[in-house]
């Protein structure tokens, strides 16, 4: 689907998507999804880096028109330019609005982050993948939600005590989204989500460096209820957090089903 | 995660989970996620049929537990065995409040759904594939919403318009979830999907219900913009839904990114 | 794409796909994918259970014509009914390559498959689901491989050896391809992999069960290197087997990535 | 898993990869999985572009051992340093089978590939990604294979023929692996895919663009069959090319499933 004419020979061709439409529904959202970009990011240790956006751009549609002119969202996609942030977003949704004449605009990305990650004990380093992204909405006032997915060990406080020896652990993932007043760096929040699990995962282990995991997560074992509780706690003591969903799923080393616990709160 | 002792060995065993918790934070959600549970549903052309469900078994958790008992899900979907309905489900979920000691319980399935069609003009018979899904939950009163996952075939109208011959097309996905009074059959809401779209689609046709496809879909172009509105009359005007949500996104053969439409709408 | 025309009136369509072609490639496979189809399959506890295949069904093409035909695959996959087995596997293939005039045809399915698994310790019962699969090619021969890919509990040797309590575990994934000189259960490969690992998993576990899987995959540590190993051991023992491969990935709980092994044998 | 100690207290720790292994099993493939790692690749019009790869780098191991050293893969990843080409892989392979002490390693890499493409006829730019990969295997000489993975749209020969207007169209998925003796940039591999299909996809598309690409693909009635033929028909005319794999799939717009074709070819 297109939209206006610019060159001169097709300046004749009907513009459908501006003719009225009598069913008198509006629609919330129309737009575009799954559109991949080159991205920069800001990034606490380098400034920033590079990364690739999955978008979902979407603006409101009145009840009185037909359609929406899907490539304008990609005119202002490439307009906006390849650096994306917490303070460029508001502009892009304000170009959204104005290229397609609406009230309401809703940009959403995901990307994968990479943290530069030094082993415990050996100090070795490596990158680790995080997924996170960016949920804005602007019509006139801008709220926007940061998003991060981290991958964690989380041991079984139950398994540990009932047990002569061992305890079943395993990766699990924990999802945050916040809302906040001021500055929050991706990266922070990647540290509550790994302060409330077992331990952290690392990209590169020697030897001591897996004893040490291996003893850590032993010495705090944690169930889904207490992770999620844990990045609760944090977020409730952080003045800059103003809202917030959390939600822990671990991959079970016992069972082929997953633990699971979700919970969100307004402050 | 495990929970009481029923064998009298094992008799000392310590239940973790039920130890006081101090973090004064309530979960909203606590459960599993990602159980695979053959299930039979029922179906408006044999009664029922045979699928697979893949569940997520929740409950909320009061501040002052340290954690739910996970094995109970379990149980409970043993249980109330493999005929699951939307007239079954409130008594999973009220069972579920029993063994968990909540006040909540939420149950959330998705599975395959399969369809008898017949091929417009030659009425060939084959099997065609549906993704349906219930969402149950219960405190006392019990909120139950049907989901529907369709592919249709959706003819831009922009294209048809401007082009001297051909139109693009595509496959679409739209996904209806909606409250009702009454039943509602599965195979009602894939009819109110597929008669809003350019064309169905068949799992067999032959060379004159290809010639009928092709046509049918060139006569009805749809944007998504009106693949949804023509989703939201047909719902608005079927005095049964109470409350519904349209999804509609188009694999667009032009562009390697999607063309979407969402609304959500209370009666 | 469809192909002869069987109605009356419809009887003029030309059928492009028998034009001859001149560009003089011949085609490997080509057919349909994706297709799913309710089935039900051989079982050894229960006689058979119904699931959902989802299939590619593909012949050769030779080069001299432009296109196959593509709705003969559906009705080929209708006429065999929904008991899919090996044993009925080779009739399948020979009446594909009767409608499609073929030399050569290929089936390959896909399915969720159940067993019934009792805890260890209080022999609670629930169901646990597998991935199974056929993959059948057939010209004159029949070769029919055998497709289980099953989740286990892997512990680390090198955590355990060298931590003073506790060792890292996790969920792998086991899958095993065979071919074989006679019948072997869906069911015997899975016992294969589960005795192969640190521990099987189980759907429902209380606690005098969660210790026994605790403690007893402490008891057996394996790198993915032994898994593999003792299952190859495992199939080089039975002489029904005459090749097999294997592939063991572990979801790390120390490390973002995976740890994964591959071998192929002919016997 | 890990290896070698480097740190003076933990030196006592013991190496249990390294131990005797009695099974007398060799594994052909032995390493990690699924690992994310920000790098830059060669482009043709901008000579580089940063993106993100996913990593299986294995190596053999010989009956005798008992595992092999997981961390080492990374250490040879981060030590390659984030420049992935055709000509850097056999410096990373040549560095796996030192550090690991193997005959025989294999790297492959998958990563989204971006290009910058014009509209038709507007000359509207945007950005395209594909999915593209190295496969490189060494010991001693080094064997490498590009993928390039592009979509596009078909338009159906038989739905154009038979119809008295319109004719279904689609996008499809062309995947084409191949080796060369000589340099092959991935833009030209992509520029074969899309000058084999009925049309491009593109980014940004104004109305007389639409138009543009509409006609295009109805003058250009493509099969799946068709479509393999012509990518295998412009590769049997490089000479550069040695060997190669093409699988196309089609997301037809009257099924639910997908039409499918492949070949494989050695010079």
């Amino acid at each position: 689907m297109t939209d206006k004419v610019e060159t001169g020979g097709a300046a004749t061709l009907p513009d459908i998507q501006k003719t009225p439409d009598t069913r008198n529904i509006a629609i919330d959202k129309v737009g575009v999804r799954g559109v991949k970009f080159p991205i920069s990011v800001l990034d606490r240790a380098n400034e920033r880096q590079h990364t690739i956006g999955n978008f979902t751009l979407t603006v409101d549609l009145p009840a009185e028109f037909k359609g929406t002119h899907m490539s304008r969202f990609l005119e202002a996609l490439n307009a906006a330019g390849r650096e994306i942030s917490v303070t460029s977003l508001p502009s892009l949704l304000h170009d959204m609005t104005e290229r397609l004449h609406a009230r309401q605009a809703h940009v959403d990305v995901v990307f994968p982050f990479f943290v530069e990650k030094r082993a415990p004990v050996t100090g070795q380093s490596g990158m680790m993948e995080f997924t996170c992204g960016f949920s804005a909405e602007g019509n006139g006032k801008f709220d926007i939600e940061l998003m991060v997915q981290a991958p964690v060990a989380t041991l079984c406080p139950c398994s540990k005590e009932i047990s002569d020896y061992g305890a079943h652990n395993q990766r699990g993932v924990v999802t945050v989204k916040l809302r906040s007043n001021d500055h929050i760096w991706l990266e922070e929040i990647i540290d509550v989500i790994e302060a409330s699990a077992s331990c952290a995962l690392f990209p590169v282990l020697k030897r001591p460096d897996e004893k040490w995991v291996t003893e850590r997560a032993y010495e705090n074992p944690r169930f889904v209820e207490d992770v999620i509780r844990e990045v609760a706690v944090r977020l409730d003591s952080d003045s800059r957090v103003t809202g917030y969903e959390i939600e822990v799923e671990n991959h079970e080393s016992i069972h082929a089903h997953n633990a699971y616990a979700w919970l969100r709160r307004e402050k």
